[in-house]
């Protein structure tokens, strides 16, 4: 699966090599998840949230389900960015109204050293398994992004035991233990570029690392915590498998976007916080962008939908290399017709930013 | 009281100014609290944390326990962000664990269109009463700082009716009834106007606007709903207490220094997430900077602590302008003699900033 795939519909793979397209790509974070109600049937059937993700069938159907409502320009692998810790023992549990939780998070040097690095065929298996089976569904139709969380924000839900934190144990051991957090990006960095690399030869087409948590960092310690484990998973895929594009996506990182650009990838996630405008003036011709609608503007009416839609396009303006998309996750409370009414306004209004291209 | 006071120690007031001084001043956001055991008596004392708030003996008491424990250069208020939204009627509680809850929170027009605007001397006579005791207790030795939520911040509680929230509601008011929210935002922008005024009559020498949320908006949105309203504050300020410094804080507002510092304000708070040395370089100096050490820093170890310090001071440099503070609120469960410890610090590595000035 190391060749080009020839694909119905390349715009996704197209925007992200900056090449002509005639009108902007589109998808959403999280564009599977609970706001269709045809996801809330499948999630029934498999029971909780972590039996979902070890079903490579049920995977497919919810993949799909975005993709067959809203004629999206790619699929994204369904899962979750907690896998990788889960595989290394520390016990994933999603309790209700809490997020994940681990068992056993990391609080001492000796449950780090004692970590392994997971093999993706073999200790995440189920994940390859559903990167195969949606590839299989897709056939040639769309893209498949697959994806990882990043080293530090998996590092973070490890350390903490939990979301939602001040953060205060993890950088306690990035200010008091920094080598024994280096030793665990480290290890993450390792699992991470592998279990990219295995999505690859399972069929992905595209990468996506989440740094849902990078942004809480000073920037001295976003660089060495954050962006240079991402560099270094940037580093090997590119070594491994210089074919596929790679997007970085730290939330709350509208302040790196220069030193992300730097990494090699190949395309920034932005969110809302930042003017795509600014945002293309900082990091230049030198990575694609994909973003940013706030996401609780599909709370509002369609008309303002369509209104911010247009703002986000005149923001980026005229030329390639914009994936249109969510500055984060689709919020649960997201009328599924609202996210019809943005996808139809990037196919009818972005073609104008496109022309005579 | 609208002279200029004479202070024992002016180092706060002479930095805001960007005056000569021969070392940095400093001090903590929200110094006066829980990780000291002495405010965990007073607090016992006074029952909830309202009842704490309504008792300006109280009040006093516990604003002058860090300056008593270590020796920083500025007095603030004890008083709570939420105390206008009361005055108004909404209720406001302090559950156990949850944060602040309002019991009626503004879901419609109506509700909005009834809000009054508080009179400072009447309505929230508790908070002046404490200024003036905290005034009277201090004597001239230090400054004392007031301070409000800003508008912006205020009407996300209001309209969510709770911290921890996506936003999602008062986000939703902001783009399908921007009339709505505009009427809210002007009535707290009036109401936060008379209510700093106030605070400077009782004996403030210095205000403070918390935007503790302005963070989570879209650019343009920021400076409609967030920034406009404080600049109508300081321009109202800077016409009825010209000599009174104001600073302005949106957390995560790094990225909008430079139309923050337009506003007329004398400083910017800045948290840990911008170096100063970048922050400096876009405000020039048109504004002080206070700011910046992450709050939990001080969970670590003396040594990094001085470390960290030094890094803080060497980032903004040499020269006049800087205010020595955490980038956010202290931590709960900060060990006192870490909060001691950076005092220090700033006391014995800043003078070499100052010299030959």
């Amino acid at each position: 699966m190391t060749e080009t795939r020839t694909l119905d519909n390349d715009l996704f793979l197209r925007a992200l090599k900056r090449e002509p397209v005639d009108r902007t790509p589109v998808w959403m974070m999280r564009q599977a998840g609970r706001y269709l109600p045809e996801y809330r049937a499948s999630r029934a059937k498999a029971g909780d949230f972590m039996s979902l993700c070890r079903n490579p069938e049920l995977c497919c159907e919810v993949t799909m389900q975005p993709l067959e409502r809203y004629g999206l320009d790619a699929a994204i692998l369904f899962s979750d960015i907690l896998t990788i810790p889960d595989a290394m023992g520390l016990g994933l549990e999603f309790k209700q109204g809490e997020g994940p939780v681990f068992e056993r998070p990391l609080r001492d040097a000796r449950a780090i050293e004692n970590l392994g690095i997971p093999d993706p065929e073999t200790d995440l298996r189920y994940v390859m398994d559903a990167v195969r089976t949606i590839r299989g569904a897709l056939g040639n139709r769309l893209p498949l992004i697959g994806f990882s969380g990043s080293p530090w924000t998996l590092a973070t839900y490890m350390v903490e035991g939990a979301g939602g934190s001040d953060f205060s144990l993890i950088k306690r051991m990035a200010y008091d233990s920094p080598e024994m957090l280096d030793t665990l990006l480290a290890k993450l960095s390792a699992s991470v570029s592998l279990y990219l690399d295995a999505q690859v030869r399972a069929g992905a087409d595209a990468l996506m690392i989440f740094d849902t948590w990078g942004g809480v960092l000073a920037p001295a310690d976003y660089l060495q915590f954050s962006l240079e484990p991402m560099a270094r998973i940037v580093e090997h895929l590119k070594r491994v498998a210089p074919q596929i594009p790679v997007i970085l996506f730290t939330k709350n990182g509208g302040q790196h976007l220069e030193v992300m650009a730097q990494t090699g990838c190949d395309a920034l996630g932005v969110d809302w916080t930042i003017d795509l405008a600014t945002a293309r003036a900082r990091v230049g011709d030198r990575v694609a962008l994909q973003g940013n609608l706030d996401p609780t503007v599909l709370l509002a009416q369609p008309a303002r939908i369509e209104a911010a839609v247009a703002r986000v396009l005149e923001s980026y303006g005229h030329g390639n290399g914009h994936i249109f998309n969510l500055g984060h996750g689709i919020l649960q409370q997201t009328p599924p017709e609202h996210a019809a009414a943005m996808v139809e306004a990037v196919r009818a209004l972005s073609p104008t930013y496109h022309a005579q291209e």
